[in-house]
């Protein structure tokens, strides 16, 4: 038979038994983060029909969508009807729009599920990818203390991951487009591009930005000026907001953006975000996204270099393709692969413990169904067990235990089954005891509490170094 | 602005939250199942490359795989180079093939995601759904004993799931091949269309499937009668392996696949797994599978008509299309998405405990930082805590909490902030308390364990109906 080579497409990431661990471990901790400021869950399917996917008017994500066609239809060159979705806010406003009268406002919901980008792929770029999102939906209005919620939430599942310190920067877009008024840039292209432009002031540097936005853009030295001094304004929260206020812009957008920023930047401290933690930032553009005043983004102190690691922001209408209700929203994303690739990358992810905590060996095949019963008092008791079903040479099987993590094994032998018990090893301490089969759960239960001492009425360790 | 009419493709499953926490929870206690007994997660990208796809001889799931191509591609009318996975064994084979050196062997993985098929949407027929394998891979050999302990697992999880008593189905492919051998139909083509008669067997009954053997068939009404008395064999799985051993068939395949299915009952009555909850049921062929030994169903005593709700079976070499190594196997698969959706038809579907234990109600909007720092307390305590951030009658909040099955709320005056207390009310109970801050996540913890005695030191209810 003609061999296959077996590969993945280019731009997924496929992770080893241990990295998946460490990787799910990462989702479940976003999980239970979100989970723990009451999130509702939604799923949605990776399937949508094109009209929903396509109603976007941002070009650059059109273009990556992936179509989906059935072969059978593919072969009768039938139209295309689907595709897969690019992000989970696209599928966030059909579901809403589509389940509105079921639903409570403010819907509060996270939803942690891939998403696929027909990007060519490059280092770091995916096709493939977790997004980790929450979101509050109100109907008609929300207000600006969910914006001040969401950097809490964050700040929470960050402190949970232990990726190290990072900073919540802050920003609302209202600022950048009224001071753009007021400098008299008005044509929402051109707008557009000094948004973008703005985004690459991390990565380029301010010469390159300030050349690019009278050179290419075109706008006037007095315009890009004032822009450019805009966006260094830096500093403390409370120094930003007074540099601020103090810049007399005319512009009412300006000023409202300012009053909103204001706002949840007091309220977050409400929230108990420490004040070196949140930070306001006037050069977050997120120039192609559709937010309309707040925006974040995440960075790792020590990782500036990765870029924003959980961003979004506040729109007024998420649904008005859908619906002619009128649905503003805040929310974020934490781009969980990118994320987790990069970290690994940097050999910033350490891998979890096992999940499985009792490895039984097997020391004598005629021993299977004695070794059966170990297990399945473990297993009964909620502890996590594999067992060896095939012969081997018992340091084999220690070893084993060893490379998977698993801290626990058991050794029962012929002598150990006349007197009722069980070796049990601790691989974390090399201590070994000889326990009472009905024991055993409640010994591994508390050394995994974390106590050596031994619970009233156990044997003690046979030996220090074990079998 | 025209409106798009929400909507999602047919064929998807797509739910409200509530019913969103019971399907998760259905996906956390299948995943905890398969981690209680050892298995290692996997996940694979659900884009796969075509050519690895499409190997399977299968015709049928072939003419089901949706093919992706991005938009950019699609215009330009190229080759299409990917499609969705339309199960995860295929990806399995690919995974252990690809990453063989790095895998410890017999390799022991658990994958729960969605597949796609590219079927005619029908009733219960889902173009996109989870499923929820184990399998065990062997390097060259694999002991009989893991198809022993399969059921074991499957048993576990399906205690875990609490959907009523179910009886797991095991047979051997090998004796029904054996039978035909001996009753001299050798024509693969011929054996693949009866193990698919065979399978009708429960739904259409023995006449129509004993007509079809001859009459579609084509066989002589000797091998129809052989056959027909052979899946007629019932009974307790002693009873049956007595009748199945003095058949007296003459085929050495038939005797292998005897010797093998009593192996694999008797070991598995030494995984714990009682008597009356497997049996053997020599009717399962799993025509359309490429199993080669073992094969697994499982049915719900209660709802038969919802067919079987795991399957699985034994492979002699799992990834022959992508390498040279002999991969024997063993695995079994959970329908999760059309289970859950057939038992939320039948009403079996109980609503789960909400996540969300307590609501931080918001009584007056002055004192929003001091609910903040009410909930903030309650989650660093580990209680999944939602807080209400926009001001409603309180009659609202406590309807709200009730509907979303929020157990506990709390209530934070003004007079409750000059004592430095607050009001915790059991929605379950309608009990009512006014505790101090600082002892109000130990009461919470205290009911939530199930007591509803005070724990010392707690002042009495205020009032046993509340506000």
């Amino acid at each position: 038979m003609a061999i296959v080579k077996p590969r993945t497409p280019a731009g997924v990431l496929e992770l080893l038994p241990g990295q998946q661990m460490a990787f799910q471990r990462m989702l479940d901790e976003i999980r239970a983060g979100y989970e723990r400021f009451g999130f509702l869950p939604v799923e949605t399917p990776a399937l949508e029909l094109t009209d929903i996917l396509l109603t976007k008017s941002g070009g650059e994500t059109e273009r990556q969508v992936y179509y989906v066609q059935s072969s059978g239809a593919w072969e009768q060159r039938q139209r295309i009807k689907m595709g897969l979705r690019f992000d989970l806010t696209v599928p966030l406003a059909r579901y809403v729009a589509q389940h509105e009268g079921h639903l409570t406002f403010p819907f509060r919901r996270y939803q942690i599920q891939r998403v696929y980008r027909g990007e060519s792929a490059q280092r770091g770029r995916f096709r493939e990818f977790y997004q980790c999102d929450i979101d509050v939906v109100g109907k008609d209005t929300l207000s600006l203390i969910h914006d001040a919620e969401i950097p809490a939430v964050v700040h929470h599942v960050f402190e949970r991951l232990e990726i190290g310190a990072f900073t919540i920067h802050i920003n609302n877009r209202k600022l950048l487009l009224g001071l753009l008024d007021a400098l008299g840039v008005d044509s929402s292209t051109v707008r557009t591009l000094v948004l973008r432009e703005i985004d690459k002031l991390a990565k380029v540097g301010p010469e390159k930005v300030a050349a690019a936005l009278t050179e290419d853009i075109g706008l006037t030295p007095e315009a890009a000026d004032g822009i450019m001094q805009f966006v260094s304004i830096d500093g403390a929260a409370r120094e930003v907001m007074e540099r601020l206020e103090h810049m007399n812009i005319d512009s009412p957008e300006f000023q409202q953006g300012l009053d909103e920023l204001r706002t949840v930047v007091q309220e977050a401290g409400g929230f108990g975000i420490p004040e070196s933690d949140l930070v306001i930032d006037v050069s977050i553009a997120r120039g192609l996204d559709y937010y309309t005043g707040t925006v974040y983004e995440t960075f790792l102190d020590d990782h500036p270099e990765i870029g924003s690691i959980c961003s979004g922001g506040r729109y007024d209408n998420l649904a008005g393709h859908f619906t002619r209700s009128r649905l503003p929203g805040v929310g974020i994303s934490i781009g969980a692969t990118r994320l987790f690739s990069q970290l690994s990358d940097l050999g910033l992810i350490e891998p979890p413990p096992a999940r499985t905590q009792v490895l039984v060996t097997l020391f004598d095949p005629d021993l299977l169904h004695d070794c059966a019963d170990v297990a399945g008092r473990l297993r009964g008791d909620g502890i996590d067990t594999e067992m060896v079903l095939e012969k081997r040479k018992l340091g084999k099987q220690l070893k084993y235990a060893q490379r998977q993590g698993i801290r626990f094994v058991t050794i029962l032998g012929p002598d150990e089954r006349d007197r009722g018990t069980v070796r049990l090893k601790d691989l974390a301490t090399t201590r070994q005891y000889e326990v009472q089969l009905d024991a055993l759960s409640d010994l591994v239960l508390h050394l995994l509490s974390g106590r050596n001492d031994l619970p009233p009425g156990l044997v003690a360790p046979t030996s220090e170094e074990g079998a």
